[in-house]
């Protein structure tokens, strides 16, 4: 009895210790706290240790889950969504993990921290500070299963593009062109058997996570958020083939998997959850099933990030379910034609991310071999009709083992990635986001409803354009006589931006459109993939 | 007492009589079956009086509604969808209409009679009897209550085309072009008022229905489905403007018009429902009073009629709610390029008609100065998606007066209506539903899975074409080396169908197409609106 006072003891100063050692006493508004408890226990600390806490705001409670970390440490995590004092209180199945309380002050956030990206105007994104989002984003689905030297490659590549956006998956990947084997796994070993042709099969225990696994994750996840990345995590995947059988787990297996993974990453401010890459290739799991995963997740992530699942091509799912915040969809159609990305973005009213319309790249495959010219007409695309179109790379100049960027990452080799900084430039000038001025009339030309206009002319070559604009305006103020623009020819491939020395003044509204009142033209180069921007002079 | 007794007797008698007269003892499968009870009272027979009936077949029951048809008749139809006796007992809130019984047999349908139309294939449409419907339809959205002569004008003129669907409105228009003010109402007017500038207003007793109006209206749903035409019924709309108010009822009216509508017209197998033409421009009604007023078609229909709604251009209402059968819209964008109305039909799983995308004709509004090449092209872009576009026609020659056929009816004076029976011909000729062979990659080409392809070239025109098919045949077995296949060059404008006199051979795959071993041309019309029929040689 002695004994056991004493160890209680001992623990507690431990983790008297312990929490002032991890708990930081300030956290900027988005950024992440942590307390860190210690219990050592004979039991299965993933399933058999509850641990939550509550957190108490000045006019806000939210309850988060906690996990084991391994190493007897068990951690809860938050990310403040509003300054000022934060009280929380552990609840616990264990006394000793049980009501254990602190504080600490959220103050504001600093630099490159906006917040979370949450859903805006109805179709587009803001941070969480009110700073637009425009996704721009591009797919390295197992980056973080590859040697450390191909991760760190990955990253620096990353650093001097204008991707704020990357598509990965938590499982490795095994595919055609991706057989790595991954240094870390998600659950630990079991044991090992053999398969008939004498191959070593490793025998999961499910119930047992593996931490270093995580951690490792996010480590990555971190790294990206300081690049301004957002890691849209891919959850499932169908890319296992008997390999790992993390595509074929138990319905239980993947809940406690929901649950581990979103205790862990939900306080990540650059974490989207995309349920599936191609769900409707996982064999095992069933519509119903990805309804019930997806409302797993929306439940234990108290921070509601965004959340949507993908599929194959042309496999469009029940967006409009309220679990789904965006639509993220595998589908060239939209972007291949005009007209076609408003019509999708008009069906669902959320927020439209064409996430795979094929590859820049030199592959066999008619879904990897774009030009560099094609992957950025398709981003150009998108964006006309007032959706987002994700880049990807797949080019392999050795074999298989050559880093495709697509699945591992690596160094880009293309060309489109190139045009990405000077895209979101000109979207982050704008500042708005960007719609059809004339729906389902004028496919060419959107409109931020500030004043600024682009018109995409595509693969169209034009010599000249005659100045006019739609007289209707989306929703906003339909365009007057009288009113007077400038316009700049934008060069989207050559990535020049050449103001024409002319100003244009609008005359009396001629069926449905209002002309320069002198039918002044705009002199352009004769190429394909011309954009102009038109700006009303106030 | 005596004489009550005596009353009664004389209604017994004369309900026998009457059930003798107009209960027919043998009806065609899908035909109507009505039972006649006469009853006088000095209620309000339309709210008061409550009367339905359960129809009971060798293994079916069905329950419907009956509904007071003026003149102390009460009226309770039936459309058996089974062959064989049917028994029937009322039930009513009034004693004499309550309890009576009878039986009819159904026997095999005959002629034209081919059923109800159903969806059929996820997106497309069969009747009853397993016949293969293709809709092919044309508007008229107020021919019912123009002048007599114009409504017979209107069934002349649709006799002698190809058309197999009509949209067309319950209540009438009150519109720019379309000023006729009908003959009939549908409810009963309670008085008259002027309004500020002296024009007399009705006044109307929502609880009092106008069974002529009903009966009429009736009449010539019985005309189309003579001419094998489905009433596309529009319940509500918003052309009314003040003029009647029928766009503006109370909820409660709304709900008494739908119960009297599906206790009348239920029993009409080609009625299909239609909510509403632009709902979003009905400004009384919300969202949810839409839900509200579709659930209660879809509760009072025993036979679950095809029932959609139709909104202005580029609105979508969730067409994926179970009351909805089809999607029918209002855009032109899915049909103006290749690609995108396979999107949508994708998007829903159901049937996908785009009910209106412009007219042919020659008004001011872009959305009605189509040339007749226009509408029958988007008609087969349509088509080449797997999907149907509806016909209109809105040609003024004098003034608003005039018959205009999109509000009015009357006759045609344009050109695409000519071809509607040419497509029809082909479509009925397939008798299998197209869709694209291969999706999201080539949007020209559409398959029948049944050795039968369509290519639609549109605009494009071409001297050559290079025998190939997609290796991929949506879901069906994919082009194999060494089948054969005749070609037929289909002029959609001319109406010509001219068979190459050359057999094809498709080689090996190359890059996911088959070509003729020999590489062997199609020659080709350098014309625009050139089709292709190829059909495997078995």
């Amino acid at each position: 009895m002695k004994k056991y006072k004493f160890s209680l003891w001992i623990l507690l100063i431990l983790n008297f210790i312990n929490f002032f050692s991890h708990a930081q006493s300030k956290v900027q508004q988005w950024d992440r706290f942590e307390v860190k408890l210690e219990y050592k226990s004979q039991k299965n600390n993933f399933s058999e240790v509850n641990i939550s806490a509550i957190f108490t705001g000045k006019d806000t409670t939210i309850s988060v889950q906690g996990f084991y970390d391994g190493n007897n440490t068990f951690v809860i995590r938050f990310m403040p969504n509003k300054m000022g004092i934060w009280k929380y209180n552990t609840q616990s199945n264990v006394s000793e993990l049980n009501n254990k309380k602190g504080e600490f002050e959220c103050v504001k956030a600093e630099g490159s921290n906006h917040g979370m990206v949450k859903v805006s105007e109805i179709y587009n994104f803001k941070y969480a500070d009110g700073k637009q989002y425009f996704p721009l984003g591009t797919t390295a689905y197992a980056w973080t299963h590859m040697a450390n030297d191909v991760q760190e490659l990955t990253l620096k590549t990353l650093k001097n593009t204008g991707f704020n956006k990357i598509r990965m998956g938590v499982f490795p990947k095994n595919y055609d062109l991706v057989k790595e084997e991954p240094t870390l796994y998600p659950y630990q070993i079991k044991s090992t058997k053999k398969d008939s042709l004498g191959k070593e099969i490793k025998v999961w225990d499910f119930t047992q996570f593996n931490p270093a696994f995580f951690q490792h994750l996010e480590k990555r996840i971190d790294e990206l958020k300081d690049l301004g990345i957002e890691a849209d995590l891919i959850i499932f995947h169908p890319y296992d083939k008997g390999r790992w059988g993390f595509d074929e787990m138990s319905m239980e297996a993947n809940l406690q998997y929901i649950k581990y993974l979103t205790a862990r990453l939900s306080s990540f401010r650059n974490v989207w959850w995309s349920m599936a890459n191609e769900y409707d290739y996982v064999k095992s799991k069933t519509d119903a099933d990805w309804i019930t995963l997806t409302k797993a997740v929306v439940k234990n992530d108290p921070y509601r990030h965004l959340c949507s699942i993908h599929g194959s091509t042309g496999r469009y799912f029940d967006y409009w379910r309220p679990e789904f915040t965006h639509v993220s969809i595998q589908d060239e159609a939209p972007v291949m034609n005009y007209g076609a990305a408003p019509i999708v973005r008009n069906i669902y009213n959320k927020p439209t991310i064409f996430d795979e319309v094929g590859y820049e790249g030199n592959l066999k495959h008619r879904w990897g071999r774009y030009s560099g010219e094609e992957m950025n007409h398709l981003i150009w695309m998108g964006l006309i009709g007032g959706t987002y179109v994700t880049h990807g790379e797949s080019y392999m100049f050795k074999d298989l083992r050559d880093t495709i960027f697509w699945g591992k990452g690596g160094e880009f080799k293309g060309t489109s990635w190139k045009r990405i900084a000077f895209i979101r430039n000109i979207l982050e000038k704008a500042n708005a986001p960007i719609e059809q001025a004339d729906l389902s009339r004028d496919s060419k030309i959107a409109t931020t409803g500030k004043g600024v206009y682009f018109i995409y002319f595509g693969k169209d070559m034009n010599e000249t354009w005659l100045f006019n604009l739609p007289s209707k305006n989306a929703n906003f103020e339909k365009v007057k006589k009288g009113n007077r623009y400038k316009v700049e020819i934008i060069d989207t491939w050559d990535m020049t931006i050449k103001e024409v020395p002319s100003i244009f003044e609008v005359g009396e509204v001629n069926d449905y459109r209002l002309y320069d009142k002198d039918l002044k033209q705009v002199r352009l180069p004769l190429k394909p993939y011309i954009a102009l921007r038109i700006t009303k002079i106030i």
